[in-house]
């Protein structure tokens, strides 16, 4: 049984290794330091890199199980895996909590108008009469209604937010107020002052938010995106922000990145960008890696995985 | 009965004068507008004005109670209100929402490291190798347990956090992990990451941290000061903050307000100040209006007050 990690792992090798004494591990740097005849013999692969392609995939002849050490899998060539009977997992949850914190600081940075008053402290002058607008009853709706929105949903309840979440079919799911179908979003978009995306990439939310979109949208409201930058293509999303359909944007992710020195978005006044480190955490590798030993002792057990198994039809 | 208000209410005038029609009411723009013979009249008032001194309640010979519209009653005569066997109650808990809402904007404004983050973006800069630190586990200290570290400690266990209280005995209070007596703080500074004062301005929290005091925290702690300037002298704070005995400060409240533009907190670059600003809210006067309701038809009743009496001994 051999394990390869397309990444240095830290104090997790060692973890690895304590704890599977009879399994073989490999760590490399970089995908690119991989023997070609590693890469042929391995059963398992731990990873998080685009260089894992259809080419990567046909030459890993005795693959059966990729750990995606990463959430979106939009990157994988998910077809090719399907035909080659692999099976996926990935590191969904492991971000919940840095991801919703980075909401957060958005939210109560907007809100508490922070830019504004630091800008003041810049200029030494002391405004007392500034009143920032509380959270408490705002309405935050969430496209997505997953492990991290779910997570973000329960902080939103426990600043006393109103929560609406969307997602495939309206099903109901715990800390939202309500829920609605993606496809119903038009009408629903009017009762929300804040709107976040956290959708994984597939083909059902590529390019999922139009210009009519934003335009249901009430002028005052607040757009964060940490899910995918596919969601809207950019050019839409600067003319949205540049007529102030909306009011202001935070944006974690983007159609194309990294994002280039030239976009419009860098020329606007409503909208903070991030560069695609909202998910970002020192402890990840630690959390994924407590997946995989949940999985690999099944696996080695009983062929079976258990937990975080990615639909490779739905693509999360 | 004549109630006045030193204050304008807006909505508020309306929903007093029909919940309590048999009533006088008088609402001034500034204490400067209240003639003479009202003062003297006046059974019940509605301030949160340093006009309210001594020789004004001396001059309110009829007063028997005060409702203030703020929290802090530092700036009150309290000895002259108690010779003068006039009651007082305060806004406590209204600002409660919006104290924890700046909190969390401060703190998150700090991990999520927001400030260098848009230095980026000003300078077009993608880096998306910045991984912040997560406030998961991380320790928060709170100078005082009343209804507003309450507040803020339960929103830090919503996010994960570990709490400890201190307060004068050391009793246990809800969402805090931990308590101590505040005499106990200095050997408790160690196992907090963040320390945030919302004590109450009193003859006891008065000049409470010295030098001592922040030498025996740790060298990477976030101090936060959402309740009085007066907690620590400013030369102290600036000295701890040059010499980097702790990493970093937001700031509300100062020693001196309005903060002098000449104050040496203003040439610190490991400092974030806000202008007294993070309990001001566009509800509170509703909110306080809400508990002057409740206690004024027990007053009207029963010649008695319910909700949030002010101990004048205490100074809270």
């Amino acid at each position: 049984m051999l394990v390869v990690s397309l990444m240095r792992l830290g104090d997790e090798e060692n973890r690895l290794k304590e704890t599977f004494p009879e399994v073989d591990f490999e760590f490399y740097k970089h995908p690119s330091e991989l023997p070609k005849t590693t890469q042929e013999k391995m059963d398992v692969l731990i990873t998080y890199h685009a260089e894992v392609d259809e080419a990567f995939i046909e030459a890993a002849s005795n693959l059966k199980w990729i750990a995606w050490y990463a959430t979106g899998v939009n990157a994988l060539p998910l077809q090719k895996i399907k035909e080659a009977g692999i099976s996926l997992t990935n590191a969904k949850g492991v971000h919940a909590q840095q991801l919703t914190e980075f909401l957060y600081a958005f939210i109560l940075d907007d809100y508490k108008e922070l830019k504004e008053v630091y800008n003041e402290q810049k200029e030494k002058v002391y405004n007392s009469k500034r009143t920032t607008q509380s959270i408490e009853d705002q309405v935050i709706m969430f496209l997505g209604t997953g492990v991290i929105p779910q997570r973000a949903a329960e902080i939103a309840k426990a600043f006393n937010m109103k929560t609406i979440g969307l997602n495939t079919t309206g099903h109901k799911v715990e800390n939202f107020d309500r829920t609605y179908s993606l496809d119903e979003r038009q009408s629903v978009y009017k009762e929300a002052d804040i709107v976040v995306n956290i959708l994984p990439e597939t083909k059902d939310t590529h390019y999922l938010l139009t210009k009519t979109d934003f335009e249901h949208m009430n002028d005052h409201t607040l757009f964060v995106n940490i899910g995918r930058g596919t969601i809207v293509e950019e050019a839409i999303l600067v003319e949205v922000l540049k007529n102030k359909l909306i009011r202001k944007a935070y944006l974690d992710v983007f159609e194309q990145e990294p994002l280039d020195s030239d976009s419009k978005l860098y020329q606007l006044d409503n909208v903070y960008l991030t560069s695609h480190i909202a998910g970002n955490g020192e402890t990840n590798k630690k959390k994924s890696t407590d997946i995989f030993i949940n999985n690999f002792k099944n696996f080695l057990n009983k062929n079976e995985l258990i937990e975080n198994v990615v639909d490779l039809d739905k693509g999360y």
